[in-house]
């Protein structure tokens, strides 16, 4: 069945209007018209079948006549583990990381954090105030995507109990690390079953220490590179996200019955 | 010869001083001392030779005996065609797609760009001022994160121009395109020379006309999806940077004899 694209401010009281390139092609070349049927979808994970009401070269008005929604969340769930960086940079953290599908933030609290106030204090109400906020931005991001889940930003927790936490695969970039690229590491994971629970750890503005890669390392975590060039650690947090889910998203989805992928 | 990172602040006057578990273990592991020569690589794009001068378990101090450069610099020259946004996502842009290691930045007008003021033409004052913020912020950019090149924020052109660049690969990443993810695209990708140029459009706010992306197509720029979840521009610009360099550098870099690849 042809499939096309609206936006979906042309998506009304369950009734679909279509202009342009699209209307021509349906009338012209394809030659539908009154009473034929045609697949719909509007970026935001839903799809409708739309059964033709009026045709012309210039409009196409249809009815909905079945409504799906495509499922946009990741069985890639990852967790970051995020060295608490200054304010802003957080921010912009976790808007983007919550865009490009992640399950859950976790900052933490490691050697190179900059005390800010009190931030470094789990349960101040400093920090109250700023995980409401981030939550508040998750919420409002995960809808500006067409998600249906909304990450949560959890409490702030030192590094130690961090690296404890249980995934199938856990990363840590690290600018010291040379050997290992993280485009190998990835590519050499056994996904075995899904959901698959990544987690990355991201250190703050300075960095990791070599104690911590050490205690990383001990933990099952695999320092990875993330290239030549010095992100900020900010950049680092969306990127290994972004990297990590093209990696792997389409190696669990072959695994599922009945799902293809681009 | 065994290989070992310091944070440039260890790099002072052609010495280097190694501290904690890596000084442990070149003493005491390896067993090296005075006159034994090790490598040393800061993660800014420098690699050294240096001849230990005094050793011990929690400091090992050396001379710079060679000092090398790392080729940090991309052989995939991006150009981002760029919607014009509003201008705090411009500056975001402009950062991070540097820190990724982009060429060169192109502003362009597009069917839904929203002007404001008089940004939206070329070679107006206002346009001259953010023009000059820009190309600062990717100065800086730059330095930071170890590049050699500085890339150019260029005057803003209408998208009718900047399709009629030229280019090895094109990439348009559109939310109405389901059939062909990036990915596929990368994949099959001939790079077969070096430099390869890319170039990459992303749409502003409201994101592109139908009848863009029937132009973009015209002159061969392939549309492309980033995946089920809705982007922001300046999320599609960094992320869409991001893969192309994920993909692409290690298969230019496989063409160049001498060079390996993490």
């Amino acid at each position: 069945m042809p499939r096309f694209f609206v936006q979906p401010e042309f998506v009304y009281e369950q009734k679909i209007s279509i202009r342009g390139g699209d209307s021509r092609h349906i009338t012209n070349v394809l030659r539908l018209g009154r009473g034929d049927v045609i697949n719909v979808f509007d970026g935001t994970g839903k799809e409708y079948v739309v059964l033709i009401e009026r045709a012309s070269a210039s409009t196409v008005e249809g009815r909905i006549i079945t409504e799906k929604t495509i499922e946009v969340e990741s069985l890639v769930e990852i967790t970051l583990f995020q060295g608490l960086p200054k304010a802003k940079k957080m921010d912009l953290i976790v808007e983007k990381c919550t865009e490009l599908g992640i399950n859950k933030i976790v900052p933490i609290r490691t050697a190179r954090t900059i005390p800010e106030t009190d931030a470094d204090y789990t349960g101040t109400s400093q920090m109250k105030v700023r995980l409401s906020r981030w939550n508040k931005i998750a919420r409002e991001s995960s809808k500006q995507s067409g998600r249906v889940k909304i990450p949560e930003v959890c409490d702030l927790i030192p590094f130690s109990h961090a690296i404890n936490e249980k995934t199938d695969l856990s990363l840590i970039p690290f600018e010291g690390e040379r050997e290992q690229g993280i485009k190998k590491t990835l590519k050499r994971c056994p996904v075995a079953s899904y959901p698959c629970r990544v987690g990355i750890f991201i250190g703050p503005e300075g960095g990791w220490t070599k104690e911590e890669i050490g205690q990383a390392r001990h933990n099952g975590i695999i320092p990875v590179s993330l290239g030549l060039r010095i992100l900020r650690t900010e950049t680092a947090a969306m990127i290994a996200c972004a990297l990590v889910l093209y990696e792997l998203e389409p190696i669990i989805k072959s695994k599922i019955p009945g799902v293809s992928d681009n």
